[in-house]
């Protein structure tokens, strides 16, 4: 069951370029800045309503924001939908025929269990299950 | 003042290609089908918690989302956010610095006012605002 929109990823080069636009210029909520190492990222979070815009800076070229910005500059990079049980929904859109990223759901940030969806199998969208309490 | 993410616009060549994946694999509520004439555009809503997804199919290669898809393929197309007030929300926007593809706002689906940010000043996600209940 998708209960809300966790978060929408966008990724660009610079975040201390991006972050003025989002709280000044928005005036959105800035819940501060974290490191995902696993994800060669560093993402910059404001509140809209129930869900999050994160802006993801690539900390290595290789890293998939970096490969992203590569080749397709900056926009949005992926969604994120919250749902009760990750390893079902995984489990769910395989038997109905998606390709997959991740088999299985592994830890995100916050202890979050998360699992993406191929983009080739989404309609170009690149599709992230997330189950947990990500904070505030 | 930004309540929430009122949608995501989704680029698909082809809703009914694409609307089993959101209704049947992800399992949302589907809200229907409506065309926007002056956008070249019929659109799939499904609900997603405060927030929906409209899945955009164009109906006119020189309509918007045809230029989209013929440049970049299928994806997120753009990133609509809920606002108490358009016209500030577009005045305050130009006041520092962004460029607007809408100077004021336009009458949308609903009779929502809506208006755009350019993409090049809001590091790649065309960005809209939206003033007005939009149903359920």
């Amino acid at each position: 069951m998708i209960r809300k929109i966790q978060h929408i990823g966008v990724a660009v080069q610079s975040l201390s370029d991006a972050i003025p636009f989002y709280r000044d210029v928005l005036g959105l909520e800035f819940l501060g800045i974290e490191e995902v190492a696993e994800q060669k990222v560093r993402t910059a979070i404001f509140r809209v309503g129930e869900s999050t815009i994160e802006v993801l800076e690539s900390t290595s070229p290789d890293g998939p924001v970096g490969k992203f910005l590569e080749k397709n500059g900056e926009g949005i990079h992926h969604l994120c939908l919250r749902v009760d049980d990750a390893a079902a929904a995984l489990a769910r859109a395989r038997e109905k025929g998606v390709r997959l990223i991740d088999e299985s759901p592994r830890t995100g940030v916050h202890g979050m269990k998360i699992g993406f969806l191929h983009p080739k199998s989404t309609f170009g969208v690149l599709t992230e299950f997330a189950e947990g309490e990500d904070g505030p």
